[in-house]
């Protein structure tokens, strides 16, 4: 914390709120310059509550200097955090590219499995798809619950995907918890901390979205409030914050993958569908997203928008997920990492029709 | 909904829209201009899914024209709601301006106390202050809880105020619904859907704060949610939006107020202290939302701004408020409406001391 | 400026950086604190160019302290500044709040002079109607020019109103310093600083536009622009900032009078026609303005608003700004302020019928 | 221009506004729907002055259709611009990627010199720096002037780079017309129409930058400005918009490349270093910008940063930009697309040691 005083403050202006500093049990540290003094504030655990000290006589402003993120930070952590899952090679946060799609909401089995086999032979190992949509209108399709829940458990098993699906509040989190391998938290509830600390219990990673107007520092912030309940496995994701342009839904703020890659260990990756909420941009901000060095995609992938009950608007016709998953492997070369490959021929899984058999502890 | 053709268009493209368009259940109207076509979309209930409307050949644009909300609107109601509670001559809505205030959280049985008189003193019917404290940092001061709730229960007892206070999700709601008068929902929480809708289910009026980057749509749909499930009495507040300007901390935006009154029949009050974050600017900024014609305010105040434990930046000393209130009084009767008057001499419960004896139904 | 180093810095890496900055002709003032080590940075004129200092091993952040306005700020003069006029009693930011009303454009001498006897009768002191038009399209109506020009002097002559109008280029500037009262800089041209230099050599006052993204320094820098060149009777005007709030056409910020009050002595007043785009927003946000505290309003009155070749949209009619007069002469008197009172019975000028007559040098 | 009624509007209204709309000269046409009806206005050349047709009885909303551009528009020309200069095999918005690279400002002979050196043999075939720059503050570095231009001529001659400058009033405009290659208009001047209308009688290209606060349209309408002058070489560029974010100095918006791109037939290219403000983050936001698809890049880079007189904190050292070169090579090549390749052994002209002998007219 620092206290700028104004350029003519007085000497005895400047003791006082040294003084003032003290009784609040700080340390002062008076730094006379050749228009203003300053006045450096140690001493502190946490954050300083400074009171009315900027309204004292003589004082031109006070800035706040230290951060309020702890776990999060290479101040604590160095290294990457590299997530990994049982039963999977997949990894998030190290030299593979996380892919995740699949369509914005779980709309019945038959499109869901329609769209994860299409995502498995693309190469993607991650599947997206909502049971729970938060939906600006009450009268819009909330999701199918827990049968949405089920559907995505059989595709884990057909198709050896791991599943990505939102919790929005924590009855819901127990379900997903109980039925996905990555607990997603939406951008309307970034802030929401009775969620994030429930989440923070849970076993499962969590893929934390970034608010629509929420800062760098606020983003971190709501991941320590998970990691401050014992739960590391965070992934961060920019999915385009609110501004005063209109030609896409949100603005997608790449920019923040290498600010935050500097600040915090944690993975972060891009959602270019909600980013963008444009078909037609999907493609080239998915490129320009591991281009710029983030961690990962998450893209909605529907094989029929036209029918979609959600989002129809910004989902990828799976030809058109093909043709991105080729370019952005070789985007992913030229920064040394990798992105899956396709899978061609038969899928283990279906062939051995694993479903119908397979002892499901869920 | 109206589907812009692009200018050189030709008559096989607006003729396949038209098909598609009726394919997806609804009429279409071609309407030919000079230089290009555009078809009106109709025979919709609720909203229009548009599919791959938007890139069809020969489509520039496609235009979203019906409002998604109902309740709120004035095409359901047009008389203003007017929000009474039981024992009590207070409004909101009405003639009478509501003014809440009092600390931003609860910190002590004695500082509660301490700003209830005070503030009963000047004239205000609602007391705020929070016993859950949603903080950016999960290391800051998170509220008393269930023991700030009872602290706020016996200040309506002993004050005759009104208490305003913050449920953070359904658990919280539970406690604040049996003993607040208002259920507040933060910004941060107004896209929190599960919870909308149990405070839809609620048997107390709602204060729905607009989310930091809510567009007045948004905001009217969160209060939709609300509604849809049963509790009419809403009342909205602006508090403050986020933009790129840094000499407030949020950017006030009193534009909203004769918006909303337009649009809806609710009643909108104006949160100067968060709308501002700065002690300085809350007098200046709540002379003018009266002026504009809110139906109240809420406000901080603290005894001792400089020993509070959040927020003390932006809290009013008391003597501070006495200036206010006088000053918003002489508005407000400018635009024909009444600031209750300050109490003078002995507060009827203070003597009585009701607080012991009274058998609290709670 | 101050460095802040990382918490686990070395006590290399912050003498490295002292060293730098001695190096850079600065002094260095280490603080170290309980988590890390921060560093002030004294000794500079002007502002400190930090080269790389932000990318040296250990450094966190470096942040800027000083704020590079001068002339414009209270530690430079610390009584507000009252603007006054040659053969007028009106002032700018003295006790009588500054009304400048008009058309957005002059479109002919029967407009312009409808308009001027409304607003002179409800009280105005200052016409407001531009001769040159900044517009987004270059084909729509660019505004009348020198003609425009001279029939707004031609209404000073008649009613005695002070003329306000804007000039967009040298060429323009010219001849409005030639024919008008004030110069007016627009939001686009805000930081046209070729354009803010020629105002300060100007000898007539300058209304300055806040730009559509400029933040309260930036606003203030452009007034040291202006002030540099020696030109010091600077008025400042709000108009409006663009945000994602899609409700108007830009948000009104009233928060920036308060602010600027605090840290310059100049004058500020609003404009709130343009600052909401909205008709039926423009009284409401005007009562606003004046209960936060501002100099003066700028307003758009026009007698025909349907048939306004600009901005209709925005324009009040005469009856409405009757009746806002009467609003806001009694809010101004709640801040001890004093808008000028309506003129009843003959126009003096009007029936001296001067115009024909006066040798009127321009 | 569509007219929304209310959902209770009676046919007299709706009949009262069909009215209205005729007898302003256009054709009426109502589109009864299940909830209200709309009404399309066509029969409009240019712009739709709808008067006071949103407060008429029964009128919920006036939702505008068309877009005002017209040479910038696909609608008028649907083959992509490429730009051309004589002496030179370099093109913008064609199949190779246009590189301008340079220090921020142009300090000195020698330091230009130096860095145009670089960036020759790095590939950059363009050579940015300004002689007349736009500075914040009036007491900061405002560049060499005509001096500055002479150096940058001679950089063309010494090494064949096409040299990039900005003008920043109709006089600076002149010069820069004579002595360069591109005329730059900067983000501040984007609605500087006066500056626009004397670009577009240049006879050179025009890099024109988005303003900080621009929508896709306004960016749009300033090159419209510029062609409707019957200059239409137009060159756009994205180099951020002001946002709330704080971690950058402005939100690179880079999807508004490919929203150009489908609007325009004008090339666009990034600036990150403007965009970003922030060495750090240059590179990779540079490798985005290549990857979704823009036609170029404008690049600071700088010899010795930490002495430069402007911008120092976001310019390239040029080792980094020789590694920049060489990694959008490779992500170009994916999009079938060319970075010219850097230039090893003696530069030609260097030996001819042609500046001395060159009878220059600048």
């Amino acid at each position: 914390m620092l206290v700028v005083m104004k350029a003519h403050a007085s000497e005895t202006e400047v003791r006082d709120v040294c003084e003032r500093i003290q009784k609040l049990g700080y340390r002062a540290h008076a730094i006379p310059g050749a228009q203003r003094t300053a006045i450096g504030i140690t001493g502190n655990q946490g954050e300083v509550e400074i009171g009315t000290l900027e309204e004292m006589s003589g004082v031109a402003e006070v800035i706040r200097v230290s951060k309020p993120y702890k776990l999060v930070s290479r101040d604590v952590k160095d290294t990457n955090t590299i997530i990994r899952f049982p039963n999977s090679d997949a990894t998030i946060g190290g030299n593979e590219i996380a892919v995740m799609a699949g369509p914005c909401g779980v709309e019945s089995r038959d499109q869901a499995f329609a769209v994860a086999e299409r995502v498995t032979r693309a190469g993607a190992k991650f599947f997206r798809g909502g049971a729970y949509k938060p939906r600006t209108s009450p009268y819009a399709f909330q999701g199918l619950g827990v049968q949405g829940l089920k559907i995505l458990a059989e595709i884990r098993d057909q198709f050896g995907l791991l599943i990505v699906t939102e919790a929005v509040d924590h009855e819901t989190l127990d379900y997903v918890e109980q039925y996905a391998d990555i607990i997603q938290i939406g951008a309307r509830n970034m802030q929401n901390f009775s969620l994030l600390k429930r989440a923070g219990r849970a076993n499962k990673p969590v893929l934390l979205k970034r608010g629509m107007s929420a800062t760098l520092e606020e983003l971190l912030m709501a991941a320590e409030y998970i990691m401050s309940e014992g739960n590391y496995n965070v992934i961060l994701c920019e999915r385009g914050v609110r501004t005063f342009a209109d030609h896409t839904r949100n603005t997608l703020d790449l920019s923040i993958v290498p600010a935050v890659q500097r600040l915090s260990h944690l993975p972060i990756i891009v959602d270019p569908s909600h980013g963008t909420g444009k078909r037609n941009k999907v493609t080239p901000l998915s490129r320009a997203a591991i281009a710029v060095g983030a961690s990962g995609l998450i893209i909605e992938v529907h094989c029929n928008p036209d029918e979609a009950l959600s989002d129809g608007l910004q989902s990828l016709y799976p030809e058109q997920f093909d043709q991105l998953m080729g370019e952005i492997r070789q985007i992913a070369a030229v920064l040394g990492r990798e992105v899956p490959g396709p899978i061609t021929g038969v899928l283990p899984n279906v062939v051995a029709g694993t479903v119908a058999t397979t002892a499901n502890p869920r």
